[in-house]
């Protein structure tokens, strides 16, 4: 609804043990963030298992539909790690060792420690761009608009950091949070209200209760800090109107 | 690639709030826990939207490929809830008020309370089954092999244990999980000859540092007790072979 002409973005999360739920994502909230920073907004993940036809077909399914595709997890050592094979076969590419990747694995490595597990990381679709690993030497990579990242949430962010300079952004994504003190289905009505006189705005409705007290967060997302202001004084006054107290957060 | 006849699930998650970043999913990993103990697989969890045509888009190209799907979130009272037209949208059926849904709304809150942003937690697809609510009141509902529960985690948990008995499963997955000291570089190529020789045992490895020690968990799933304990065996076998130290979790 708001600002149709922004890049957009799919993340893929890779991986076994987030579909049995032994491991809880930690990527997605991270990188939405800070995609959003830089107005490229996430529209929509999927997470799917280790399995060579289930990440191609995610891959197909997504990257024409979204500006930029991210993948995260499944490009270790390990016969699990079928992620860069499967982008491949997704992609119709040859896929083989890079050479400046595998130059980057034999600095780093002693020689004896060098396996051909190990050199499996230096394995890409022809014609890959090296995404710099500056925690663990293994990089990712960019293939079309597909972008090939590491699961562990710390080397992910290290190399997203370096990757953001090369994506086209676009107006950034302002939020605005107020809540209101009453459950949600007593303001809903003046809030539908509200969303339709401003369509650009997106405004969400999150109920809680704490310390047996109900509230709603009401968050206000859009790229026009006008359009978001006058939604948010819409909503403030319709609390005062109805005596509901109201508090807004950064 | 294990017990390719159990009955598989994929998950909708509903939510702008999760694609923006701004709030953790809860669901995902308690429900495929909770699922996995009676036999049913999560295949796939796709991240959506509050859009109409995103969720019914989901719906339709993952209701037909697992047993059964289940979305979480967007039931609400406010305009932002949108998941069951949405899904009644993607079956083309008529959409209006469940009239036991009604009953039970009218039943809990006083009249002046009900009004028609909380009635419109009556609205299902037509033909659509109640799952019963034991926390707040306002149902979910099956239609066909799409089940459509909430996004509040202690909510969404109690509809589910009320659900299960209703559930075709199949054999438990059983889990095994060993720690071997020692980065999964090192132990990656014994590691793929087991699996091979392991095809209905599920092995995933997954590395981890703590307190400046390398160490990697290897998870073995699968339904047969035997074929886990195998694949366990011949693992120990290796580990102590090159005298890596491992530790046997539950």
């Amino acid at each position: 609804m708001m600002h149709e002409d922004s890049p957009t973005a799919c993340l893929i999360i890779v991986g076994n043990e987030i579909l049995s739920g032994r491991t809880q994502d930690g990527n997605l909230a991270w990188l939405a963030q800070r995609l959003g920073e830089i107005g490229i907004r996430m529209r929509e993940a999927r997470i799917v298992p280790d399995e060579a036809d289930a990440i191609a077909e995610a891959v197909n399914e997504t990257r024409r539909r979204y500006s930029y595709v991210f993948t995260t997890g499944g490009i270790g050592p390990t016969h699990d790690d079928i992620t860069a094979a499967s982008v491949a076969k997704a992609l119709g590419l040859p896929f083989g060792r890079h050479p400046e990747a595998e130059r980057r694995l034999r600095a780093y490595y002693p020689p004896e420690k060098l396996n051909e597990a190990r050199l499996k990381m230096a394995e890409t679709p022809e014609g890959a761009e090296l995404i710099d690993n500056p925690v663990s030497v293994a990089p990712g990579f960019r293939v079309e608009n597909v972008h090939v990242l590491p699961g562990v949430p710390k080397i992910m962010q290290a190399m997203v950091e370096g990757l953001l300079p090369r994506l086209r952004g676009g107006p950034p994504v302002l939020s605005r949070t107020v809540v209101v003190f009453c459950p949600e289905g007593e303001i809903a009505q003046p809030l539908a209200a509200i969303q339709a006189r401003h369509p650009q705005v997106e405004i969400g409705s999150y109920p809680h209760m704490r310390f047996e007290r109900f509230g709603t967060s009401l968050v206000f997302r859009g790229t026009d800090a006008a359009a978001l202001d006058a939604a948010v004084a819409e909503l403030l006054a319709v609390a005062q109107e109805r005596g509901v107290a109201t508090e807004a957060l950064a």
